[in-house]
């Protein structure tokens, strides 16, 4: 293809960037592969030096694309911010996504190492596997590609972009918000597009709308000074097991429903539009659930399995340690009990209320010889995009262009806590277009990317910039 | 000393053989530390060699003593039985203690390597620090460093004796009621003496006459057949850590009491007697709880301290994992949760009955779509001594003439189903006498045993075994 006979008309354009992506996607993969080989799991500080290669990785990467990216670096993991501002005035976005993974524990699940990824051939398809392929770095680089793309055929952009990627996504984004908050200029654009969520099905794009906010808490109870045993003081010493099990247990009633006072406040029903939309999609709550070997609903009875997921709020325990959990018996009485649980919100419940109101439920159940500690997840508020915004029906349709189903409105039921502060610091709407599938065993072992979602992901992105800087 | 000199009279003969053990502490200390040393952790397979080195070494250490020692493999860790049978009729006791130890972890607590153990200065005296010291290699020691020094000073025994060691007491004893079925004659002697137990205080010697009896499970509750993302599956998906925290809670009510149907059937109040004994005890259940930082005694109320330790069933939670427990955190909606747990038993409670009654409760708290499993501790029922036998005042006597304060008749909360099991298997019964401290820390991090529990502990056994031979 001779570049220089492209015709300037817009139709024409997007169609050489869509084919110029189709005879390079060997090398995006390349790229891509590059990326997931570096193990920046956040959560863990062993892989400090990892978080750092991932920023640097992604700074090198960018700056032959015409991008002018800078790593900046934070009390955690780094931020990477890169500029696309051409001179002329054009729309602005701002692209977010994370380079951090999520821990590879239970090690011994993976078929293949977590962090030297392949292309395999399954039932369902060609996936790309390993640690990050959908969460999030499959997904962010769907976004790079496109824009290489894009500069490769036309040598710019469609638009004025600014890409903004963290490195503590999976570990509560401590530095975030400062970084926001301090970068305000650098980072306002007049809309945010986040790619770290999924389609409805494989052949069926999605838009997601409404999401959950979160609420995390790791709460140890310390009874006895130390391990004792359990023959000679079980009886009259308190175990702090026995506590954390009742507190934990406490937390819901037999309805399924959340006991804490206080817990429901600003949860209303959703629009009976949405909820219209929702029923029309004919999701298939059983099938679900048979996937994963389950088939009773578990959260509040009298709404389906999508509400539960996406309109409604839950309370999960996500670890519990305590004691000896090794090979054999040890008869110990322990000292500690741990857990780790969180919250997800929706509507207009209040971050800052639950964790109080969860703390008092601790406290009402605390022996008077046994102390509570705490070490928090930031909070965040559930939202609710606005869809006045014309930018979100020209996205559906850039979509609908490429996939072979219409693209859909949904909810999402995990937390993008990022979402509610570019609202609240850099005052802007995030429209959230992701690649994922429900299968793509995310924070478990085995992660996989569809190979189709990474392409056609690349090419919706393409097609997304030419919509919506038309 | 002249041994030839010596008298053949019993009084003078005991006097000298005490004499021999104060002049050869430090060799007793040195063979002590030798088996000390082996790590033979019996729950855990990666030290099955280590058990076997430990046998090897009981073996190789008694050969020189008069003793004709011996391993016997089992399909577990092996036992060593040693003989000391002279031609003419004497009493026979069967010495009975184990050389395995429990795990080590956390072994960050340790403020020494557990298995290079030293003697420290500690302001309650001097304690030989380690793993094993008090439980029970050092116990163990003070019979056979008796034995060796009696042997030293006479040439002989002065009675019929078998010792028995096994060395799977910390893991179950799988390999216990077989073998004892299968050498009944071997080891059937007049009376057993077993040394895992305590002393009163650090200046009262006890007989323990009443042991608890134990039941153990572990439970594993599957849900959902992979982990998973907490956001997208929370709500709908059951959680297994849920169903098993309300399992476990619901096993006590608010007073203490443990729920299952039918658990107290055969738990009578202790006699008058016995309870008046122990109330002359001047026991401070306030203080001992304060050493471990507790105040408040968390059994049934209306029991005292001691007769919730000692008389009273419990069940104790002594491990819960489930999820992700490393450093930060992980939205993971766990696709399992496991419990370790154990009952203690008094009087006529039937470990059969009571592991049954806690697998229906968790069946009837089990979701449809969960399913439970289990690993299960052999099941012993609780032992009480019959005191008519003239032997166990003999001992009280001998014990006496030992230590600054008479000695006691006590019970035990901990377990040592060996003695059901001489009872059953070998119809004998069993006079328990042991030299540990409630401060020694077995099972805990940083155990111990007093440098005066096993110099002492020895001269004892000499004086014990001179009392019940004369």
């Amino acid at each position: 293809m001779n570049e220089s006979n492209a015709s300037p008309d817009a139709e024409t354009v997007i169609e050489h960037v869509l084919e110029h992506i189709d005879q390079h996607i060997d090398q995006s993969l390349e790229r891509l592969f590059g990326l997931l080989k570096i193990e920046s799991i956040s959560t863990d500080t062993a892989f400090q030096g990892e978080c750092q290669k991932a920023a640097q990785w992604l700074v090198d990467e960018l700056s032959g694309t015409g991008f002018d990216a800078n790593v900046h670096q934070t009390p955690g993991h780094p931020m990477v911010v890169a500029k696309y501002h051409p001179a002329e005035t054009r729309p602005h976005f701002l692209f977010y996504g994370h380079y951090d993974v999520q821990p590879v524990d239970p090690l011994s699940l993976w078929h293949r190492p977590p962090f030297e990824p392949a292309i395999e051939d399954t039932d369902n398809g060609r996936v790309i596997r390993g640690r990050g392929t959908a969460d999030d770095k499959g997904q962010l680089m769907t976004f790079i590609e496109a824009c290489r793309a894009w500069h490769a055929v036309t040598g710019s952009l469609p638009a004025r972009i600014t890409l903004f990627f963290e490195g503590e996504e999976e570990s509560g984004s401590p530095s975030l918000i400062p970084f926001m908050e301090q970068h305000r200029e650098l980072l306002t654009a007049d809309l945010a597009l986040v790619c770290d969520t999924g389609m409805w099905n494989a052949d069926t794009p999605s838009i997601t709308t409404m999401l959950r906010g979160m609420v995390g808490e790791e709460l140890t109870i310390t009874g006895p000074s130390r391990d004792l045993h359990s023959g000679l003081y079980g009886g009259p010493a308190m175990n702090p097991a026995r506590v954390l099990t009742r507190i934990l247990a406490d937390l819901h009633d037999d309805q399924g429903r959340v006991t804490l006072p206080g817990f429901y406040d600003g949860v209303e029903p959703i629009p009976t539009e949405i909820k219209t939309q929702w029923d029309s999609l004919g999701f298939d709550g059983q099938a679900f659930l048979a996937e994963v070997d389950l088939d009773t609903p578990a959260g509040e009875k009298d709404y389906s399995v999508l509400e539960q997921m996406w309109a409604r709020p839950t309370c999960e325990i996500n670890g519990i340690d305590s004691g000896y959990t090794g090979e054999g018996f040890k008869t110990v009485l322990p000292s500690r009990a741990m857990c780790k649980i969180s919250f997800r919100l929706v509507g207009q419940q209040d971050p800052d209320k639950i964790r109080q109101a969860f703390r008092d439920h601790v406290a009402e159940r605390l022996p008077p010889d046994c102390t509570a500690s705490y070490h928090s997840k930031d909070g965040s508020a559930a939202t609710v995009m606005s869809l006045d915004d014309p930018a979100f029906d020209l996205a559906r349709q850039a979509l609908t262009d490429e996939w072979p189903n219409a693209a859909v409105f949904t909810g999402g039921g995990g937390s993008i806590p990022v979402v509610g502060h570019i609202k609240s610091i850099l005052k802007m709407d995030s429209m959230l277009i992701g690649f994922g599938q429900d299968d793509d065993a995310i924070h478990s072992p085995n992660e996989k990317y569809n190979l189709q979602s990474f392409h056609k992901g690349i090419r919706s992105w393409a097609r997304v910039l030419a919509a919506l800087s038309d």
